[in-house]
């Protein structure tokens, strides 16, 4: 789907963070849920803390996720969607969907990107309200993170883009509450169209779970997204 | 992701309807999801009522849906999967991944199947907490409805069966709280491998959103579920 600047902003919560603090309709300071919570289990605090580690030289860079409810930047979406309806009962309900569900339950993930390698790493731990067959993620599940890492890596590193296909290859079914890592890459440019791939492994790497590739399409090339200036990441994308 | 029988049973819930209430963990009468609430809208309803209509002369069949908590059903699982770790605790808390939000903010939708046609309709309002960019729905959103609408017309009209491939073209995005129909197909079977494809369109017909393949590999051929003797379809898989 569509990878916009309004998407970024959405998803990172950058603008809506603690430092865009004002533009939340809510006088409540917004929760970064990329950070460690109660419910997350001991592996995934290992490898948020292994990834915090690698962060520290720069090459890494953990990206902040909020519950945005962006009620007050429809105007960006309109850019790209003249002719979209939003409306405004529904637009102070919106969620973004992987944050939508409680905390422990749904989807718990940290995501952190590399920007010399154009390389974006989820850890993601998949709750209980997350099931397919008993005991197992649902395979929209796995299709709703493997489609937030790989827009994410898409968008940092090649600029605002929509998804135009994503193909997911199922190898074993994810056990309920484990942690597993998602590992996407920029593949290749090619004009207006960025090709990215991920794969999903167990923490050991030992086991595949899932591999996928996406074509994504540039909206507009002009608007470069440098992760590296996070002010101008965020600002020059208003 | 994996079409079992356990998967069948808990999405239609046939097993833990009013029909086998008793295997219910909880006393309360089990809520059919599949049926109208305030929460659907006037097109949702509409073409609720058309195929209800539709399913008069039997062509057609309604699927009941229930938000399902399989916690006596894992040794259904380890059929299949003789090692996997089915931790109690988590179990109980386990809710089928697409009727874990709440009404009206989520997912949704109501599926009929023609068993004559191979086909699987899911007509589908997606909820303002399955945002992506703002306004439109979250690309894991439209890929968990795919993937439950093409894992069951595979397992309706194939037998019990698991995802191997998913494969999705986004054409345009879908307005939230916007209505649309996941049409589904079974395109043909080469011995085990059942190829299963689907496009998601407007109410009218006229806009194509998504297109949608999927390869699904049986697990026992032997295993034929036949909707069109309704005891049996559920029973048998036990």
């Amino acid at each position: 789907m569509l990878r916009s600047s309004a998407r970024l902003l959405r998803t990172t919560g950058a603008l809506r963070g603690p430092k865009g603090g004002k533009s939340f309709s809510s006088e409540v300071l917004p929760v970064d849920h990329s950070l460690p919570n109660p419910s997350w289990n001991e592996d995934m605090r290992l490898l948020f803390d292994q990834f915090m580690k690698k962060s520290e030289d720069g090459s890494w860079k953990r990206l902040p996720s909020y519950k945005c409810n962006l009620t007050e930047r429809i105007e960006d979406v309109k850019i790209f969607f003249p002719d979209a309806k939003l409306l405004k009962e529904q637009m102070s309900q919106a969620q973004l969907f992987p944050r939508s569900l409680g905390e422990g339950v749904g989807f718990e993930y940290v995501m952190f990107h590399n920007h010399v390698e154009d390389r974006t790493v989820c850890i993601f731990q998949g709750g209980p309200h997350l099931q397919g067959v008993p005991g197992f993620l649902h395979g929209g599940a796995i299709a709703t993170m493997i489609d937030s890492t790989l827009g994410m890596c898409a968008v940092l590193t090649g600029g605002i883009a929509m998804t135009a296909n994503l193909n997911i290859n199922f190898r074993r079914p994810i056990p309920l509450c484990s942690v597993v890592v998602i590992n996407c890459q920029l593949d290749r440019v090619e004009g207006r169209k960025l090709f990215v791939s991920c794969n999903i492994r167990s923490m050991d790497e030992k086991t595949l779970y899932s591999e996928a590739t996406s074509t994504f399409v540039k909206l507009d090339p002009k608007k470069k997204i440098d992760i590296r200036a996070s002010g101008a990441f965020y600002t020059n994308l208003q």
